[in-house]
């Protein structure tokens, strides 16, 4: 049997989705969850990796079992042995083909900006603090240059070890919501740190530190020293993953 | 001079506002802050108390203090020896007459539902979880019946010190913003645990354990055993002061 799974997690107590020796991380929990239930080791197939401290509404994965899953019941009893940060919601049973990483689409990521002289105390887990005046309308001009499918190598992280850094972006907004900046990303897949790289440089436009015509030159020079410094982990969230 | 804060504050690890023998409040922090500051022992007079749990984006406080504070530099001050749940939005000098609590003319609180099967990791500590359906128009109609000057005797919880029970809310609204139920209402002030009463009662109304009508009657009848149960302290939100 197939299962996908549909994930939300508050990411700040977590070094990211995929296990890893030092530090918990989701998919860990996740697993030994599953485990507890189905009575043997199990191995989560993520849509993709998050950072440590990011966040999602809509992480999706998969996995395979030899005993049979009622959806429903199996959702409750993951919840119920799971901590309150990780909630699982929605269980699927899929077709034995389905691959949460091969067969996703699309990735849509939103990333929060908090930009007020002062911090806020409600939203500080899930926006990053920018105390300076930003320029939004120039930040907006700026991102349209990002749309359709272009090199972003000048906003890959080192030790990235994607193939190629060509990947294509739907469609990207920037709007201001209760109070809130917030940055929206639909693209078929992300290099490492691509989307915190985006707004970092976004950000340098917003306070007239750099020209929004830049990106497009960021775009060509295929270059990451060029481009500007990396948003914090805690104001990204995976918001749903499309197949 | 006499000096009022506005304060936002995540109320998820303080037992309340007020000052208490055990356990830590918000007044106990900001007192500590201003003491730091202003370098004497300072008394904050709020616009009025908030349970253990209870969050705030604008809760209003006012103290009067010898030496002279400039405001954003206080600010600035205040918000770096508070803890990071706890901001001053907003330092004024006022008039010597201001009383935070004497002169607000109204509070306006929200409450959130998270009204799905599973729960929410990213809304857990800012909403209440009711899994079962709730039927919203009926929800929306018995609201209507509290707007007005009324007697709220049925929703005052045991240990109430108001001098009599009759409050005025201006208006009060149930509304579906973002996935999140919100109730919103703006009175005069309250009676102790009012706000967690009416929502509690009304979410009876929502899964048909109680009539619509029952709120007006409830209104007539002065009796705390006859309403709903008192909702948990972690959905609520003082949002604003209006003076």
């Amino acid at each position: 049997m197939n299962v996908k799974l549909t994930i939300e997690y508050d990411g700040t107590n977590y070094h990211g989705w995929q296990v890893q020796p030092n530090g918990k991380t989701i998919q860990e929990v996740l697993e030994q969850a599953i485990e507890r239930i189905v009575g043997v080791k199990t191995r989560l197939n993520g849509s993709g990796r998050t950072d440590a401290g990011v966040h999602a509404l809509g992480q999706a994965a998969n996995f395979t079992c030899a005993v049979d899953v009622e959806p429903l019941r199996f959702q409750r009893g993951l919840n119920a042995v799971t901590p309150e940060d990780i909630v699982v919601k929605r269980v699927e049973v899929v077709p034995d083909s389905f691959d949460a990483r091969r067969d996703a689409r699309s990735r849509t990521y939103r990333y929060q900006i908090w930009n007020y002289p002062w911090p806020s105390a409600v939203h500080r887990h899930f926006s990053w603090h920018v105390p300076y005046a930003l320029n939004l309308s120039a930040m907006q001009k700026a991102l349209r240059s990002l749309e359709g499918e272009h090199d972003f190598a000048s906003f890959q992280a080192a030790g990235c070890d994607a193939a190629h850094s060509v990947r294509k972006i739907y469609h990207n907004s920037l709007v201001v919501k209760d109070d809130v900046l917030v940055y929206a990303v639909e693209a078929t897949a992300y290099l490492r740190h691509m989307v915190r790289n985006i707004v970092g440089t976004l950000v340098e436009v917003g306070c007239g530190e750099r020209t929004g015509e830049s990106f497009a030159e960021l775009l060509q020079v295929r270059d990451r020293t060029r481009a500007g410094s990396t948003a914090p982990a805690h104001g990204l969230c995976l918001v749903e993953v499309k197949y």
